[in-house]
Formats: structure tokens, sequence, C-alpha cells
């Protein structure tokens, strides 16, 4: 089996570990509740959604001066609650809904698949989230990572190969020593070119039931599968 | 209570969390029996870990070429088994030894202590240490930190200032929002200096019984203690 030098399962956390689009609806469903609001909620979440990945993308192009992304998401919440005309929100409620990253859910299978890895390998993450988001996310949902990698720790964005590479010379690895879990083809093809063992988790309510969903193994990925459970089962732990 | 708006307590590691010298002599003792060396195993504990650290300057001083810690390990460790004439040590064995940070043992009360302070805290390590190394570490030993922060992810070691700096942006924290747990004065020192709150640790043995141990807390640290136990107690945790 292709697989069987892997030593460490990294993975991509958001959209492949945990459902960010669920819980965002569910706390700013709850929130437009609460202010009497009229927005549509899906449509929110993903304008602010979008309005975030566009605040990450105006700093790394030196188009924005670097501010955490605690605040872009503040900037992007801010910015919809005025053309939402939503008023009355106190900064308690913007601080809690502008760290929302630290609360995503793991999907239902999540848990489990990670407990079984980990009695095999070593498990982290290798994200573009922060180092803060990510360790908040895992106390809070009960993540049993062994070890947190995050862009804001690498210097590095996925799927640029230094995010990869680094991460493997930290781990005094081999990058075929290392397998990486994600819902995302455009990842585990930059994994794979790097060396990595790859690993495709499907997804397919990511973006809500009605999102672009990524719903296909869009390479030769060495496990395909639809949980990590699965991929836990896989190979073999 | 000047510790009332802590949010994290870090640890350093090395002495303070694990006991490293113990397991060292522990192992190095097992190793000489099986070798029928005569060697002095305190001897050459100290001169192992004293080579390690030079090794360490050296590198940091760029007097010697970048090479992971792994291997500082490890060229300390064959030049002694050459001065001491100790042969047939097999290529298994010599990896093995140079992975000796990766198992070093708890002292008896930190899994306790840390498990205590979780509930209420981020916790996590603020070690010189490197990630693989306390990353094994902590899943042989069963350390439950939320988080790993080490040397080589902040491209600083303590007591830089960067060090801890750096470590507070990346949790996106106020320095005076964490606490460093240390055996170590002049560790306290510098994260005192760099806005941290402190908590010493008294670790008598760090060195072995016959080591230059630091036993007295030599500044105003908010917290003196004889145990992490000791010190989430004090910490209401």
């Amino acid at each position: 089996m292709s697989v069987s030098g892997v030593k460490a399962v990294l993975f991509d956390v958001f959209g492949t570990v945990v459902d960010w689009h669920g819980t965002m609806h569910r706390e700013i469903d709850i929130f437009r509740g609460q202010k009497n609001a009229t927005f549509d909620t899906g449509t929110f979440v993903t304008a602010w959604r979008t309005a975030y990945r566009q605040g990450l993308a105006d700093i790394r192009a030196g188009k924005a001066p670097k501010i955490s992304n605690r605040l872009v998401y503040r900037a992007g919440l801010e910015k919809l609650l005025a053309e939402h005309k939503v008023k009355n929100v106190s900064e308690a409620e913007l601080e809690h809904l502008s760290r929302i990253d630290q609360r995503f859910q793991p999907w239902s299978d999540s848990i489990a698949g990670i407990t079984r890895l980990k009695k095999k390998f070593i498990t982290g993450t290798l994200s573009n989230g922060t180092l803060v988001a990510l360790t908040n996310m895992a106390k809070n949902a009960g993540l049993p990572w062994d070890v947190i990698i995050s862009a804001d720790l690498l210097g590095a964005h996925k799927p640029a190969p230094e995010a990869y590479l680094k991460t493997a010379t930290l781990l005094d690895l081999n990058p075929e020593e290392i397998l990486l879990g994600a819902a995302h083809n455009y990842d585990l093809k930059a994994a794979q070119s790097n060396g990595y063992k790859t690993g495709f988790i499907c997804r397919p309510l990511e973006h809500g039931p009605n999102g672009k969903n990524e719903t296909e193994a869009e390479g030769g990925w060495d496990i395909i599968s639809d949980s990590i459970e699965e991929l836990a089962e896989k190979l073999g732990a």
C-alpha cells in the first residue's frame, strides 16, 4: 500500500474538519432574530465569508495594512450590519461574533476519526487559519490534535510549496511520510506535488445545501473517503 | 489578585515540566549496561547535555551549519561514544538515543497540574525546544497541551523579547494576559520585562541530586510554587 510509510496525518481544517458554514448560519440566524433584522441569513453569511476572504487577500497582496484575522472578520461584519441597517449591536456582541472561527463545530465524524488516527499517527492541522482560532476551536470542540500548524506560524499559506515543505521540516519528516486530508482538490494537488500522500474527504455540504460544493476527487489521491472515520479505517487506524 | 486577567498559562518545558536529567540518566544507564561500558553515567549525561547545548549555541552564533536538534544530539553522542571506546552501537540505537528528548518524562505533578489549568486557561508550551520534540514528548507522556509553541516556530529563542512578544501576538492576547511558568529565573525575568505574569516552579532536582540546581525565586514573581499543581491551585484552577 502506497501509504505504508505515513507517520503523520495532517488536516486542512475549515470545511474538512469543521462545518464553518453551518456554524455561521446558526449563529447569525439567532443573532438576526435577537435584533429583529430582516436580512436573509444565507446571503448574509455568504457575504460575510466573501468579505473575510477578500480582506485576507488584500492584506496578503499588500493592498491593506496587516491586521489580525479577528479584525478582518469584524470589519466585514460591521460593513454588512451597516448595509442592513442593523443597530443596537453592543461591543461585546461584535467581539463575540468576530471570534466565530473559534467556535466552528466539527463534522460528526471528525473527533471519532482523529481519535482513531491519533493512536497510530501524529495528527495535526495544516491550515491557512490562525493559531489562536485553531487552538480555541480545538479546545471548544474537543478536537484532540497532537499539534497545531497554521499559516501564521509558517509564514506561508497553502498552496505555496513552503507551507508543505516547512511543515515537513518542522516535524523532522520527509514529505512522503505525511498524508494531508482535505476536502479541497487544489490543496491536495499542491500537497502531492510537494511529495505528500493525499486523502480526499468529501464534504458535499461545506458551503451549505445550496452552495457551490466540491464533491468530486479530481486527482489521483491515495485515499478517497466520505469521512475522517473512513480515512482512518483505510489507513488501518 | 494581580493574575486575575490571565487567559493563557504557558510553560517552559525542559526542567520545568519534564525531568530531562532523570530520563537521560535512566536511558544511558541501561544502555551502558547493555554495552558493558565502564563510563560513569552521571558524567556521561552531563557531558552529552553540555555538548548538545554547545552545538545549539554554535549554530545560533553562525559558527556551525544549521542541522536539526536531533543531529546535534547525535553528534554529541557519537563523539562521547568514541571517547569512551563504546563499540557495536547500531544505527537504530544511535537514532533512538538521538530522539531522547521526545521521551523526556514529566515530573509527577505535571499532568495533573496542566489538566487542572486547562479547564480555566489556554495551556501550552513556550519552549526553546523544537516542535517535533515537544509534540512527540506530549504524545508519549500524555501532556494535554492546548497548543505547542516552540523556538523553531517562533524563529526566536528565549530570553529574546521577540519570543515572548510574538507568542502573545499569535495568541491574540496582551502580554499581561499570559502567565509563564518556569523553573528558571532568567526566563521569568525576560517574560516579566516583556509584560507577562510569572510563576516560579521550584525544581530542586532538575540537574540531578548532585547538579547545580536553581532552588530560589530570584525576582518578584507573581506566584511561587513547588509544583504545577500548586501553581494551578494558586491560580484558582
